[in-house]
């Protein structure tokens, strides 16, 4: 039962038989006799480079092997262990367990309610698969170690896997979710939901479609999540890279800068409108014109009308990829109309999401302050604090549809748009909700806890939960041949387990079964035959 | 969209620059001034050991970018992209992931019926917290690259990690179970279910409770879904490592030989007897007489009675610790009887598990081969071959009484057991079985699919569908403006949609909507205040 390493212990085990031997022989001599012989089994044979030590060599042995008795911990053996999970990553707990479950059937219902199949793919992929997808982003991608064979890395994200696989099976229509997670080499930020080990939630439609009607799709299933959520107020905002290029370009952005300034612009949404402009101009070396003109227009916010003035707007209207893009917001905004959402999404100039794949709408629902800071109060003194109700980005997605051409051999492409669930930052608001309300998050769901009172009854007590058991029922027994009524009692109260089935000598002896509701504390005689109906009578919600 | 890295971008963008400058200037001297001017900017500074290139070094430069374009695909500049997952994994498709959930969904539930809760555990580990726990598999498992920070691997088994986790929060008492992705860089062999990448299903008890009582629990579900499942026959053998030890002391094993023939003796259910023995005697050098007597013990198979023998055996029970194992499976067996799964449960000397951290009784699930070669049969050729119709463990697990305490500062030891549902055997037989037969799989869940006959309805078709979904239907629309009747209602065949919801100019007159039964092909027109209830009405199984 002590820790250590193989190769600690194999060179303790070694160190410790030299030792032994230099003790029991005292001298330099044995020593040298004891090496030889050892020598003469191994691979190098005798008289290798080791062979013949003085009197320091053997100084330096026992050095050695008190700093590997160091390393042990001392005289308890005890190798001083870091318990910990890697940097970034969490464990989840069985309330949390819950609570994420609950979480992910709300999500899935709706990607059931529109018609998704699912998928999974592998969770690292070929190097290769997810070089260029990711710009500035790709340092954040793990590798795995080079242990001969193919070069790997963790997926990013659900999006390249999904191009990479409809482009290897030859798929050019689908609507798909995937739920699984990713990873990033990023600065962790745990409390505000930041992991380097975190799930997406995504759903795609990929196919030759007419304009704008999944992306609207899209946006219906952004709506219904949250609202289904119930995280507070929300708003989805929408934008389009082609706006976005055609802004940068009547603004004088060079072609060669537009990514980079587009990850400026991306920073928005943490940065005042100052940092973002001094950084374009110091750091990018945007001109002060492009970057003020640009300023103006990321100001902007609005519905269809934003649209149609920008279509109107003398600068914006002479990039023709400006105006694909605002005709298309003009008509998603239509449909989003008759899918009865539009009061919670907003165009907004400004959004620019980082991921180099995105081709034209993109968008990412945000809660709002009010919503976050109600259910949000520091653990430490009950009051909101800047860390926890800071507003998040819970949602986004976009049309990406160059990726899948990337994979193809003949570049044919798939158009394609997709919505990612940020399901950490929602994990982490329903917990702090679940600390804050009165209810008690049930980690499983036994109906009954078979039990008794009186001593020697282990065989009864496992004919009995065998019973129901096979009827279907989800029933407990405490492990222990004779435990004692009140902890099988306490064990209810602490798992919301509401009926316990009591067997005593009396009940064994009647042919019935006390079954007793938690709750009430009321007991009942139930007859054996009747049993089974009765619990699930009383557990039927 | 094409499709190249961004090194060999770059590599080839500098290739060309200088092979431009070359062309352009038409002399070595006009090549060597060009180095120089560019090694003047380097960090090298001019006069590097590259400066001063005669017309060899040219035809290099040449040769190289000649490679390079080769590497690129050639004139249509599309890169030779292998479109591949990872070696030993694979993707599931929404059939196979229909299948998956169904299989796991049947698991759940057994593992909720018996009360357990769930928790989750991060993809990697920190890398010592998996050395020392694997024995001769450690050599399997998966490293992240060192990156900076942590030392991380990929989990080989969940068990591990939970052991971790108790140990990390100090929890003495569990009852979890655990379903997740592991990773073993094995010899794949995917057509017998065997990946690098796999799910396991596991459920654990952890804590001190009394004898056999956890483990017998343990026993019952692995018959719970195999009997589920519907795999055909099967067994499920049992041992216990205190027996094997002390078999291996009785016959004459010196002790540091117990664990690699211990290895040797799990070989048996894929080699025969003689190959085994060979093993022990030629390669981890045990006497022939030794051998021998192993052979003996190890042919015996039985029930309580044949523990009952083993007590009594003269060589057998000179081991305390087999006795201790023999008395408690004798103990098993009795609340086995009790669970009324004995039947199935065969003790078996020959079972002998891998991995190090088993501390007491062992057990595997088997396929018996009957039951497994009836719904197997040659993709190619439809008769069943030796490739898939092997025998397979799909369950396995046992007593782990020391492994928590390795992880304890104080080594406080918390005792467990658990059992490990060796899925992706289970998925490649469900996976036959659906092949098989005629039912075909569904992969989404959509009621209706809302269609119209006439064009122009674009609009009236997103409005019924935003009510069916506001309502809780699932619900699809073709994303077209204008999708010919014969295209809606061949998807709804092709996808098992039951119910299509027609509009026509007629019905929005009378408000009413066309209800075609998918199967029958009856249409029945009803009002459109009635039309979810009927939709529900006739989709609610």
């Amino acid at each position: 039962t002590r820790w250590w390493t193989p190769e600690v212990r194999d060179a303790v085990r070694l160190k410790k038989e030299s030792y032994q031997t230099m003790l029991a022989c005292g001298t330099p001599d044995a020593v040298y006799r004891y090496r030889q012989a050892k020598q003469a089994c191994s691979p190098d044979g005798p008289g290798g480079k080791n062979s013949g030590p003085g009197r320091s060599s053997i100084d330096e042995e026992v050095a050695k092997l008190l700093e590997l008795k160091a390393q042990l911990g001392g005289e308890d053996g005890k190798h001083q262990f870091v318990l910990k999970t890697a940097k970034g990553t969490r464990d989840y707990n069985p309330k949390q367990m819950a609570i994420r479950e609950k979480v992910f059937s709300t999500i899935v219902s709706c990607f059931k309610r529109h018609g998704a199949e699912t998928i999974d793919t592998p969770v690292f992929e070929l190097k290769e698969t997810l070089t260029g997808k990711y710009g500035e982003d790709s340092k954040l991608i793990y590798d795995l170690k080079d242990q001969g064979g193919e070069l790997l890395s963790l997926r990013y994200d659900l999006t390249v896997p999904f191009a990479r696989y409809l482009a290897m099976n030859k798929i050019t229509n689908i609507k798909r979710y995937h739920i699984a997670k990713v990873y990033r080499r990023d600065n962790p930020a745990m409390t505000r939901g930041r992991y380097r080990e975190f799930y997406q939630c995504d759903f795609d439609i990929a196919g030759q479609y007419d304009a704008m009607i999944p992306d609207a799709e899209c946006l219906k299933i952004v709506h219904e999540i949250l609202s289904e959520l119930d995280l507070g107020d929300f708003r989805i905002k929408v934008n389009d890279r082609r706006i976005l290029d055609g802004m940068f370009a009547v603004c004088g952005v060079p072609d060669d800068k537009f990514r980079t300034i587009c990850s400026t612009v991306d920073k928005l949404d943490k940065m005042p409108w100052e940092d973002v402009k001094k950084e374009m101009v110091n750091e990018k070396g945007l001109s002060e014109e492009a970057a003020e003109q640009i300023g103006e227009y990321v100001s902007m916010q609005g519905g269809m009308d934003l649209a149609e003035r920008l279509l109107q707007d003398p600068k914006m209207s002479q990039s023709k990829q400006a105006c694909a893009g605002l005709s298309d917001i003009k008509l998603l905004f239509s449909y989003l109309q008759l899918f009865q959402v539009t009061e919670k999404v907003v165009f907004d100039l400004s959004l620019a999401r980082g991921l180099d794949y995105y081709t034209g709408v993109i968008y990412e629902g945000v809660l709002t302050q009010a919503g976050v800071a109600q259910v949000s109060t520091d653990t430490q003194n009950g009051t909101p604090t800047e860390e926890n109700v800071s507003v998040g980005s819970v949602a986004g997605g976009g049309r990406y549809d160059g990726l899948v051409g990337m994979f193809d051999p003949k570049g044919r492409k798939v158009p394609c748009v997709g919505v990612s669930i940020g399901i950490e930052r929602i994990f982490s608001i329903m917990e702090q909700k679940a600390e804050a309300s009165a209810e008690k998050v049930r980690t499983t769901e036994v109906q009954v806890m078979v039990a008794s009172a009186q001593k020697n009854l282990l065989e009864e007590r496992l004919k009995l939960v065998t019973e129901l058991w096979n009827a279907g029922i989800k029933a407990e027994v405490m492990y222990k041949k004779n435990p004692k009524l009140l902890s099988q009692l306490q064990h209810c109260e602490e798992s919301g387990i509401p009926l316990v089935a009591i067997l005593g000598e009396q009940e064994l002896k009647d042919g019935v079964v006390k079954l007793r509701i938690v709750a009430t504390r009321e007991e009942v005689d139930i007859s054996r035959a009747g049993l089974i109906s009765e619990i699930r009578r009383r557990t039927t919600s």
